[in-house]
């Protein structure tokens, strides 16, 4: 047995990845996407176009969107798998270690942006990194509703919460938590939508909080569970794709139940606006989109979450007692929508 | 004779400020702003709305937009004034000196997207900094074109070429280099437009190039003059004057000469999707932009700049030998417009 082998027995073993690691995270990514544009091409009966693309410093990916669907307005779904010399300095600055290593990376990442008003917006991205002695996974869903529905909110976390669970009691309260941290415009002081899940450096050591904000909330309860026990590389790939494959049983319902509601001009022009918000997220504050644009990533593959259409208004507020209101006041705040009850 | 009064006969004094700087220039930013929508508002034949806001930390402003205009499918002209204890990291990078100190800041900026796809976007922004022992002037002027029309370019910098040829045969040679980098999307490897002139931390003393980039054209062309005379605060300020006041000249003409030019859909396309360009620049890397959000400035007047409608489009390329072709070809790259001769 060498020393790269896994030894069960020995928990400081337990973190060693197998000699297969990025071969078989690739494959998963590369099923997932396919799975996913699969459903949705069937649900929707548009089918995406594919882009294959290279990337100089190493690896490449594919590309798949979808424009002018009949549920979907716009949809992009893109696997990748890169690698080269060095990570960026906004992952060094979190993973020191892996200074002056190699680094390999793979993942899928998913915005749908649907027509309906009435059907929400949803993001997905899985990731896997390895970089000299480190290596971890990262990465979530979560929902942007424009209408507020809590019982649309209250399926997506449960199906979320279910895949978490059948791993470990604590991973569903953290990185929901994580999500509410992560997805959140400081400047519109609002989350982005009602969240879903969210994680980052998970490496089978220690505490599940590795963001960067020690007084948040994630972070406080994080500590309180204090160590929990190690997590092999296997078991945590094997949580990667539970939650991965809990995507389509977590929104596709809800777009069934959504997608024929008529709505006019007025939810529209909502929609529109409320776009603004995602393109805000993602160029202001969203880790994945300037990690791709620091490592010379392909930039139309990175900018496909951009709506198609968005419209900005200056000093808009929603009217007293209206749908639009309700979103602003319930749905832009974290909430414990697993535990929702019907009233 | 106090020590803060200015000797003009002794070139270390010339650095000191009057003692009514701050008052002296925010009257004047407020002017620049009175000037502007004065005119514009001749022009379009619709009144900007204004919203006057304080800061809880100290300062306030007065923001202006116009929505919905003849011409100006929106266009926002602010003014603001603000005070702290302390300037955000991004600024005390570059102004170390700083440090410790309270500040001023006042500026006026402006954005406006026209409705007509043939007369361009614009940008103006002078801001004046007063923090401890520094202060100095920044700001400047840029045009954002979506169709091509070089003697449009040309008009837009000699006049801007002139009002800095009154006061320094060097600063339009820097200050527009400087602006063609300061502009520039890497991730698209554009210009945002044709430029025009971008400066900061003009403080009177040594070479005219402050920039971060000791290797851009602009750093390069400011070393060979190797240091400048010391410039007087008042210079400077007249300076400043007289940029803000070449804005309506350089600008005006080409919005009457293209204003009535008819255009259809694919126009419209064009424009809404160039747009893009404008929304990720501002949020991915303008400084302002930065700082405003950083300061917890007012949200909506930040981003006012940002356009009414924009469309984001997945792999768009321009049909060869087409206007919209000329425009990547040409008029999104650095060119010598002051030197362009109709052929």
């Amino acid at each position: 047995m060498t020393a790269l082998q896994t030894d069960a027995t020995n928990p400081s073993q337990l973190l060693i990845p197998p000699t297969d690691s990025a071969g078989r995270v690739s494959q998963f990514m590369k099923q997932l996407q396919d799975e996913i544009c699969d459903r949705l091409e069937e649900l929707d009966g548009t089918q995406f176009t594919e882009d294959s693309w290279e990337r100089d410093e190493g690896g490449g990916g594919r590309s798949r969107v979808m424009r002018e669907g009949t549920i979907l307005e716009q949809g992009g779904v893109n696997f990748s798998e890169v690698w080269g010399k060095q990570l960026p300095p906004s992952i060094l600055k979190q993973r020191p270690e892996a200074e002056g290593h190699g680094f390999y990376a793979t993942g899928t990442s998913m915005v749908l942006h649907p027509r309906n008003p009435y059907v929400p917006t949803v993001h997905l991205n899985y990731r896997y990194f390895e970089a000299g002695p480190v290596w971890w996974f990262g990465g979530g869903a979560d929902l942007t509703p424009y209408y507020p529905f809590a019982e649309d909110a209250a399926h997506f976390h449960r199906t979320l919460k279910a895949a978490c669970d059948k791993h470990h009691a604590e991973y569903y309260p953290v990185f929901k938590r994580w999500c509410d941290e992560y997805f959140y415009l400081k400047h519109r002081q609002e989350t982005r939508g009602v969240g879903g899940i969210f994680f980052d450096y998970q490496d089978g050591r220690g505490t599940l909080y590795r963001g960067p904000y020690k007084d948040s909330a994630a972070a406080i309860y994080s500590q309180q569970l204090s160590e929990i026990e190690t997590r092999s590389w296997e078991e945590l790939f094997r949580f990667i794709q539970d939650c991965g494959r809990a995507f389509l049983p977590a929104y596709i319902p809800i777009v069934e139940k959504r997608k024929d509601i008529e709505y006019g001009d007025r939810e529209r022009n909502f929609q529109l606006y409320r776009r603004g918000r995602y393109v805000e997220f993602n160029l202001v504050y969203d880790r994945g989109t300037i990690f791709g644009l620091q490592t010379n990533g392909r930039t139309e593959s990175i900018l496909m979450s951009l709506p198609p259409l968005v419209r900005w208004e200056y000093n808009y507020n929603p009217e007293p007692d209206t749908p639009e209101a309700e979103l602003y006041e319930t749905f832009l705040k974290p909430q414990d929508w697993a535990n929702w009850h019907s009233s």
